[in-house]
Parts: C-alpha cells; sequence; structure tokens
C-alpha cells in the first residue's frame, strides 16, 4: 500500500465512524494530500470523491494537463455543466462536503442530486491530516532545520540603523537560498514598542538600544511549513523586560514538558497561561498558545482554553506564549512540536537563553 | 448619495431584474467595494446582506476591529453559532448567495433558514463592478500609467547576460518604487522559444540575439490592477518572427478599433481572431482575446468567442492577441481599455512599434 492509499484507508474509517459513504473533497492540498496530485483551479472545479466501497472519483477540468493520476478520473471542460457531469457518481443518501466547497459549485451539484443530502464532512479529512505520517514528519523537520538556520543567519545580520522592512527583505532572501518555495507566512519582525502589538507588520522602524526584538517566522519547503519565534535584545536589556522574557520561556518550557499523547489541549494551553498569570501578566497574554501546522501555517485545530480535545501521537502544533505590554514591549517564544506516545519532539533547536544582540 | 450609496443602489437594481430581495455578499473586495470597509476575515464569517428594502446588514467577527462603518452591524464572537446570528435577518423566499460563499457558513445557513431558497445571485455585484465608477476609472488609469513607466525602464534595464528571472525581480522593485502594494500577477518575461508558452514562468534562461522578449505585467496600486503585454527583440529581427509580430500588432489594433459601447464581445475577438486566422496562423492563437479586469486582474467577464453579451460604457477589459509557434516564437499585444459610448479609451499609451533592444 502506498502513502496516499493509506491516507485515503484513514480518511474512509473516519468516514465510516461518521456516517458518511462518500465525501467530495474540493481542498486543492487536501487533494494532493490524499492523491499526490496538485492543481491549481482557481475558478474552476477540481474535486475528489472519496467513496468507503473505494470508487474513488477525481473531477478535472481539461485545461489541468493531468498526466497519469493512477485514480478513475472524470474530465469536463468550459461548455459542461459541473453538476450534470457530477450527478451519475452520487449516491443517494448523505454527500459529505468540504467547508471551503464554493456555493458555485455546492448549489448546482445539490439541485442536480436532490436524493443526496449535502452535510459538511471535511472533518474526516482534517483530522487525519493533523497527525502526521512518516513521510511528512520528515518534511516538518526539514523546514524547521532550514528555519533554525535561517533566523541564527538573521540574528548575525541585524546590525545598526536596520529597519524590520530590511531584516524581513533579508530573510526572505535566505529561504530562497535554501530552495524554500517562499515564506508560510508574513515575517513578523517588531522592535520595541512595535513588539506589543503581536501581529505588527515590519516597516521602516529602525533598531535602536534597548529595544526588544520579536522574529516570528517560517519558511514553505516541499509544501511544507515551519513557524517559530523568538526574542532577542538590542544592545542592552532593561531588567524589568528581562524578567518578562524570562516568564514567557519558562510558560513555553512548562507548556512544552505537558505534551504527550492523551493530553487536554486546553491543558496545554492552561499550564503556559497559568505560569504568565502567577507572574502576574495574565491580561497581557492576549491570544491562544498554539496551532495546528503542516502543508498550511494554520491548520484545523488549536492549543486554546476552550479546545478539550485530547493530543494524539503525531499530531504537530505550536507552542507560543506571549507577554505585550501596550506601547512599551511584546515577548514571545514560539517552537513547533510533534506529539509522541510518551512526550514530544521539539523540532526547533535554536537556544531560548536570553540574547542580547549587538555587542 | 456617496459612492458607496451609489454601487449598493445599483446592485438592488440588478436583483430587482433578477427577483432578489436579499443577496448575502461574502466577497472580502465584493464587501469592500459595496461599503468601503475591507477585511481579510481568513477562516471566519465576514459578510455583506444587501436588501432591497434598504435593511442592509454587516456581519463580523468581533476580532475584526472595525470601527464606525456607517452600516448597521451584527457582531459574532468565535464562540458564536453564525447560523444563528445571520437566521433572523433572513426573510421567506429567496436568498440570494456569493458564488464563492463557503460551505461550512452556507450549509448551517440554508438549515437555519428553512423558509429561504439558496441560489447564486454574485452575478448582480459581477455586472455592477464591470462597469467601473469615476473613481474607479481614475484608479485604473494610474496603475496603467505606472505600469507604462516601468516596461520603458524594464525595456532599457534588459541587458547581456540578463536572465528572465532578474528582469521580473528588477520589475517587482519598480512597482514597490512607485509605491504599489505588489504585482497584479506573477509577471511573464519570456525569451525566444520560451515565449511560446503563453503562461511560462521566469526562469534562468539567459537573453540571446535573434530572441523575441515577451513583456506581460501588471501592478496592483490602491488596491486596482493593470495589466499589458509588449513583444520586443533583442539585437535583431528575424523577418519572420518580425512579420508576425505585425500581425498580431494588426489584430490588436483591429479589436481596439472596434470597441464601442453596444457590441457583442464575441465579435470583438472575431476581429482579432480573423485578422490572425486570414494570415494562416488561427490554430496558433490558442487563447480568448481578454477578459474584465478591475480589483482582480481576472473578474468575472471575458472577450471570447462563446461571449455573446454586449459591452456597456465604462466595461474595462484587455484586448491581448497572440500567435505561439510551439518551440520556436511567440509574441503578444495587450492593451487595456475602457469602453465609452462611441469608442474607447486605451490606458496603455508604451508604442507598439517593432522595437529592437540592446542596440
Amino acid at each position: 500500500m502506498n502513502q496516499y492509499e493509506a491516507r485515503i484507508g484513514r480518511v474512509c474509517e473516519k468516514m465510516r465512524a461518521a456516517g458518511l459513504n462518500q465525501l467530495m473533497v474540493t481542498d486543492p492540498l487536501g487533494i494532493y494530500y490524499l492523491t499526490g496530485v496538485f492543481v491549481e483551479p482557481f475558478e474552476r472545479f477540481w474535486a475528489f470523491l472519496v467513496r468507503t466501497d473505494g470508487g474513488h472519483v477525481l473531477f478535472a477540468n481539461k485545461l489541468f494537463s493531468l498526466g497519469e493520476t493512477g485514480f478513475r478520473t472524470e474530465i469536463h471542460t468550459d461548455d459542461d455543466d459541473v453538476a450534470e457531469k457530477v450527478a451519475p457518481h452520487i449516491a443517494e443518501g448523505v454527500l459529505g462536503v468540504d467547508k471551503n466547497m464554493a456555493a458555485r459549485f455546492l448549489l448546482p451539484i445539490m439541485a442536480a442530486c436532490p436524493e443526496a443530502k449535502a452535510v459538511l464532512g471535511s472533518d474526516c479529512v482534517d483530522s487525519v491530516r493533523a497527525c502526521k505520517d512518516e513521510a511528512e514528519k520528515a518534511l516538518m523537520r526539514r523546514a524547521s532545520e532550514i528555519n533554525d538556520e535561517c533566523i541564527e543567519k538573521l540574528a548575525a545580520y541585524i546590525h545598526d540603523g536596520a529597519t524590520e522592512k530590511e531584516c524581513a527583505d533579508y530573510l526572505a532572501g535566505l529561504y530562497a537560498e535554501y530552495g524554500c518555495e517562499g515564506v508560510a507566512f508574513d515575517p513578523i519582525v517588531s522592535f520595541g514598542a512595535n513588539a506589543s502589538d503581536p501581529h505588527h507588520m515590519p516597516d521602516d522602524t529602525v533598531v535602536k538600544e534597548g529595544d526588544c526584538i520579536v522574529v516570528d517566522i517560517g519558511c514553505k519547503k516541499d509544501r511544507y511549513c515551519s513557524d517559530m519565534t523568538r526574542t532577542y535584545f538590542w544592545k542592552k536589556a532593561d531588567p524589568k523586560h528581562a524578567e518578562l522574557y524570562g516568564i514567557v520561556r519558562e510558560a513555553n518550557e512548562k507548556a512544552e514538558a505537558m505534551v504527550r499523547a492523551g493530553v487536554r489541549l486546553c491543558d496545554i494551553d492552561a499550564a503556559a497561561r497559568g505560569h504568565i498569570a502567577a507572574a502576574g501578566y495574565g491580561e497581557y497574554f492576549t491570544h491562544r498558545l498554539g496551532h495546528f501546522i503542516g502543508m498550511e501555517d494554520h491548520e484545523k485545530g488549536d492549543v486554546s482554553a476552550v479546545n478539550t480535545a485530547l493530543t494524539e501521537t503525531d499530531m504537530v502544533f505550536s507552542i507560543e506564549p506571549g507577554i505585550y505590554l501596550p506601547g512599551e514591549f511584546g515577548a514571545r517564544v514560539e517552537d513547533l512540536v510533534i506529539v509522541t506516545d510518551d512526550g514530544c519532539e521539539i523540532l526547533n533547536r535554536v537556544s531560548k537563553e536570553l540574547r542580547v544582540l549587538g555587542n
């Protein structure tokens, strides 16, 4: 059995548990995950119908020039009525559909298949994608290795007069040198008070003595994402800021120490949040602790106060506590982790010791 | 009446003609067009319910921090059931929905509003967006002015040893200097035989004597797009290639000469296609003549053999015939035009005379 057959098999198990015997996957990354075929369809129809009886069908526009896919493939042209092409393949009963399926396809297919009730079904794929297989774990490790090397080079690059934007541009160039497809998300490089906004975008602010430097970056390599944050200081660290940094780092490490299969995701969040709150800064940690990640920077699933789901072996997510003092300061420390039976593999190896750059 | 009220008024007219009294717009650019409010919602719900009775409603997640919108706004949180929030605002009868509305919102809203039949309704917005108002025409002109200046600078930049990628990167830098948000689409710079693929992406190919140079580029400035193609030659032009270039240029000019309000779009396509076919190269013009454009590079509507719709004043589209000889050569000439009552305004002023660069 190849990896795609194995993935489809895992999805079919989830479908049976959800009472579905047919599921229309339209997310191009979901289709790639299950078939190994990637197409960017733009406005055209591109779907993979997973059937628990094994009669899977790819639906493709003639313009995609797919080559041999190994799957039964139903081709349509721009002049065809897509719903008419799809309808003969849909059985009576319930039809699971992708959460992102566009109304321009969904409504005509529902009209053409009145005996099939459409329901949201992409959790059957998302919950399988949440747990990475060996091939995926190898790709996630490689993307994070590159990220580790690049953040060290970026730390060495920052110089007097450097702006946030220059640093972000330098980073994009590094990723290109490593053969990455690009960034996994717009990189964040925030100096001083700018860092008090967790989503501040790099601008022309110049680094100055005493600034914290929050670097939240990730690349996409062979379709898989990395994502890491480190917080440095420029020339010197104000003692209060250094103390806050230490609290954030401890929160990160406390949470990571809790990760193993079978733990509630909200309890991991609570470990970090409780540590920051105990130090008196609970109100300044304003976001969830982490998010799932894989081919997309943010995949289905998070590490938050309201997610009571249990971790499973091979899930990959971020652990990224922070403290943000409005108009003054911000610090965040983030690693990616792979859940194991009795702990976790931390994908980022870059030191979390307090580092003062520029001296 | 401000421009947003005017646009909503035009959409309501289209809705009445289509028998709709309520329309759920979920495309963020569609919402921006009608309200002046832009949000990138990612996975969250963001919609504008247009009602012909004037009781329009914005639906927004609390995290969007909208400020004052001037519209009735229904706020939800991540913990809310979106469909429950929406349902009280939906009247019995027919509910028009956006062509891109995601199943994760559409199916729950349909379930929560069983008395309202969902139908595709975004043509009511798309057909209004196709005809630009004065503010939009000014922005389209400015984006094309920048494109004109940048292609001249690019033509001057190309040098012995230059690769396609270097040229594309140089262009991206130019757009940034002009204060553009970025490119409207991945720029095409194709040398020699590479140009025989109309969608060839810039690679490490080095320009060489006798090459054609197809440059198909556009920027996005203040949210509006430009898009233009010129074909140059490097050092010298093979006489046959120069002749083909002339045919393409004439096809472009014949089509542009036909444009005025009230012409069938397919007849404009036929003017260019017929000219190329008469010269014996019909089979080498492999794509439609043009596409509509505005805030998106490709908007609803095209200039093709099958589109029998009539042009209307203030529509903006591209006129871009080409000839592609597999493995040997390609030429394309493209301008954007604004339809007027008795002709058209050609937004690109860059000469179409045959130009041999590098001498």
